[in-house]
């Protein structure tokens, strides 16, 4: 199968939405992929400033956001509309035919309301399918999905889910037809030893070296469930996984390496 | 050319965004219409008390919006994100394949930035080019476009374009490939000689009609960009053009039809 086409998929998160610069440089390199190309994005920094604006305070419990349904509401306003359609009309500035969706969009992914005993996470959603027919057939038109973390139920409710985890998904579920790679663009050059410390750079972690990594609390707690997700990633058939700044999608040596081995 | 196909464009304004029931029962009576079918909302009322809530006064002249950046970003949010996202998910809960979409996603509708002597629109698009070949393509994929009334300039910024407007173009532009028919549902049983008497309905507005009545100022002035738009789309080649309620979908008695003789 050395036909198989190969599909870029580009998340960004972190600071990269709140910094024009590296947005454009990250938007630009994301332009400069050949080939079929998804990018999706979540928004919470943008979020949390809207809330505090309208006067409702964000809820987190282990780094996940507590969605209330005035929560849902600004973070459909966020994610979907604001952070989504600038994102969509700035590619289209350079010549990119982007197309912006979220999870109810075309029925793209369907999710259900996470249940957990312990917490209420209130409109957060667990994915249970990815619409593969859907995105090929968008990506066979020459354009390229711009995906938010909105899910939905198929049942009328819309759901917040975690960008990395729908990158994951959406990365695991195209092997069936793609050679996937996940670009995990954010603020720092990779994953550090010290956080502080960009010449701390880890080149390649494999899932035993983060194992020891994170007994030893050398891993930043932001950075554990996107490598965690990005080994399962590697499991389900995608190819290459890369996390850093926007250099990760054009330069082979740069950023941290996910590897299997 | 009798082979042509069909298409139904409703378009849902006024109060029927905010009146649960209304949009229930106009939903599903889009859900009942059988092939090709397209939805353009706007969703003014919930973007100004959205502005009231973060302290933004709306300004408007002539009916129209002034759209300065907080208002764009505003009305960004609320039509591209919240709005058409609960459409969309409630549509997918009736089993409607609804796709949202605004004007920059995929290059669907491009506009230019008003340009006017006598008044500064801020960041109001006039409409240039309507993309029929994408929007043949979802159809194609049995998807429903659901478009809310955003546009873009091609060149990175956004645009708040009326939702009427949009609706009349897209419906005159999507005459090359079928036989459009317009329903523009809202809040009335359609054009009234009297707008506080739902039994002065009109059945039937032709241009010389509107233009003897308009002169003795019996047209709520709410309706003159609607039926200008409207007269405008059946000189463009669109078949039917139908306002009222959502009755006016399924019922060919119900509401005001808006002929060329």
């Amino acid at each position: 199968m050395d036909s198989v086409e190969k599909l870029s998929i580009v998340k960004i998160g972190g600071q990269i939405l709140a910094d024009p610069n590296a947005l454009k440089s990250t938007i630009n390199a994301f332009h400069k992929i050949d080939g079929p190309k998804i990018l999706v994005h979540g928004g919470g920094k943008k979020a949390s400033a809207l809330s505090s604006q309208m006067g409702i305070a964000p809820t987190m419990v282990n780094g996940r956001r507590i969605t209330d349904e005035k929560t849902l509401d600004i973070v459909t306003m966020t994610y979907a509309g604001l952070i989504n359609k600038k994102l969509v009309a700035q590619m289209q500035g350079l010549g990119n035919n982007a197309i912006g969706l979220s999870g109810t969009d075309g029925n793209l992914i369907q999710a259900h309301k996470r249940i957990n005993a312990s917490i209420d996470f209130g409109f957060a959603g667990d994915i249970d399918t990815i619409n593969v027919a859907l995105l090929r057939s968008l990506l066979k038109l020459k354009l390229s999905p711009v995906i938010c973390s909105i899910t939905h139920d198929k049942n009328g409710q819309l759901l917040n889910t975690n960008a990395d985890t729908i990158t994951n998904a959406i990365a695991s579920a195209m092997t069936k037809l793609y050679m996937v790679s996940v670009y995990y663009v954010f603020e720092k050059k990779g994953v550090l030893l010290n956080v502080e410390n960009e010449d701390s750079l880890i080149k390649e972690i494999s899932e035993k070296r983060f194992a020891v990594l994170k007994n030893s609390k050398q891993v930043h707690s932001g950075m554990l469930p996107k490598l965690e997700n990005a080994f399962d990633a590697l499991k389900k058939g995608v190819k290459q996984i890369k996390i850093g700044q926007h250099q990760i999608i054009s330069n082979a040596y740069a950023g941290t390496k996910v590897i299997s081995a």
